[in-house]
């Protein structure tokens, strides 16, 4: 059984940003800077944060990170995100999610050209439609986890319909020549149903989901939960006696999740070019009303 | 087998469709109203926006017609858009596609909440996101028969990943809890996927692509192929001696055609709540800034 680590992975995405940053500071003479509002003081939350900013400073990529008190009121967060959005020295702006104000309004308030998650609904319709722009993090760690390790994507099953993780991941596996299943709580007889993929990719956010009853001879499994679980990290499948069952399966922790904040850094530095092509034709539109 | 007529599901979209826009004459003392553009002079095109226009006026609902050369240049069409964009007394807009004006930047132009045929990437976005507002017309009206004719979803093939029917019949599906496998041209053996399925869903465009030995015993299908072929309609699927095989298909004509024609009925009254809404907003804002 191979387990694919997402630690080379992450490297080589970290490389390609590497490289696209150094171009993008020769081109505008500045870094990129990546901003993260933190909601509240949740330990998770804040070293979730610093996880990535560090990872953005060692490329070069500057941060600035906001905390907010968790009795922020949602007016208070979107007028900060403007003020951000507005700023030309900020190119990609991360919200650290509170619950108490609605993901859908948080990911309307980012500037679509800024929203380093891609969680515009823009984003995603733009990626719907087959025209991505900014991708979410996570399935594009994914999609670079399949091609690294060369996996073949014609029978995929997709466990978990989220709009962050499962929905987007599917449209993009399917732009890329996969035949994706889709599958979520009300499905019947899920066991059936993943028995029959050559790869299986688990997104529920619930530890121990599945285990190795689950998956056909010689499949391939991509596990990306991360579940806090008796002060352990889980992912979604129980790993116990996998060995005998599938080819391959990412372990948690050190799977999916360094991949992530790769994409992460690489979705950074492409925000950090749309903004500036954002920027430009906005001062060009600026004078041309002037010239009226 | 049963035959899935489209005219008996048409008939109660239309129905509802009528009470919702008496609603919004009683509301806003006004009917509303669908532009349609047409690019060329198609005989077929012209046909097909007639039926629209004739069904939307059956309802008392407003139409105008704009009838561009085929040699219009793409600034033109924008211009005529934006225009329509503009007027408070145009509430859908739909446009007979041309072919040599590219359907997504046609589809960035009309406004979101004017956008009838739900293609805008903000309406893609919305839907992806589980937030649906403007669905696009075919899969709304598949929607609809499968209700109408309580069509079990729980094992569903998709066949087509078309981003304006298959891909958004997808994710429309999976919300309402469909178990969805997406496939296209490059699935491999897709007759041992399309077997598995209790409901095969085939939307190519391809005369006749798929024939009876495709379905499992007792599958339902739904025909979503109008192709025009030896002076005949015919569907994506060859019916010839379907009838041994399975439980119930759509026919073509007279399947998903009359519905979709009725889901675009339902969404220019969606469209005209939408529109009244924006411009309401938008009327109150300008009176903000005036009292400033």
């Amino acid at each position: 059984m191979v387990i694919l680590a997402g630690e080379p992975v992450a490297q080589r995405l970290l490389d390609e940003t590497q490289k696209a940053h150094d171009a993008f500071q020769k081109t505008t003479g500045r870094a990129a800077c990546l901003a993260a509002i933190i909601v509240g003081d949740s330990p998770a939350s804040v070293l979730y944060v610093r996880k990535k900013t560090e990872k953005a400073n060692s490329l070069g990529i500057e941060s600035r990170v906001f905390e907010l008190s968790s009795l922020v009121r949602p007016y208070e967060l979107k007028i900060l995100i403007e003020t951000l959005n507005e700023d030309p020295a900020i190119d990609a702006i991360l919200v650290q999610r509170p619950t108490h104000i609605p993901d859908r309004d948080i990911s309307l308030w980012i500037a679509p050209h800024k929203d380093v998650d891609g969680f515009h609904p823009l984003n995603a319709g733009n990626l719907a439609l087959g025209n991505p722009c900014v991708t979410p993090c996570t399935p594009l760690g994914i999609l670079a986890m399949l091609e690294h390790y060369k996996i073949n994507l014609s029978s995929t099953c997709i466990v978990g319909r989220s709009p962050l993780v499962g929905k987007p991941l599917a449209t993009l596996l399917t732009s890329h020549n996969a035949t994706v299943t889709l599958c979520h709580s009300k499905t019947q007889n899920l066991k059936a149903v993943t028995q029959q993929a050559d790869l299986v990719i688990v997104a529920v956010g619930h530890a121990h989901l599945l285990d190795r009853s689950f998956f056909k001879q010689d499949a391939y499994v991509i596990d990306v939960g991360i579940n806090h679980k008796n002060g352990k990290l889980q992912g979604d499948v129980n790993h116990d006696g996998i060995e005998d069952v599938v080819a391959g399966i990412s372990p948690v922790p050190g799977g999916v999740g360094p991949v992530t904040i790769a994409a992460l850094m690489k979705n950074t530095v492409l925000c950090a070019n749309l903004s500036t092509q954002f920027l430009r034709a906005q001062t060009a539109s600026d004078i041309s009303i002037f010239d009226e």
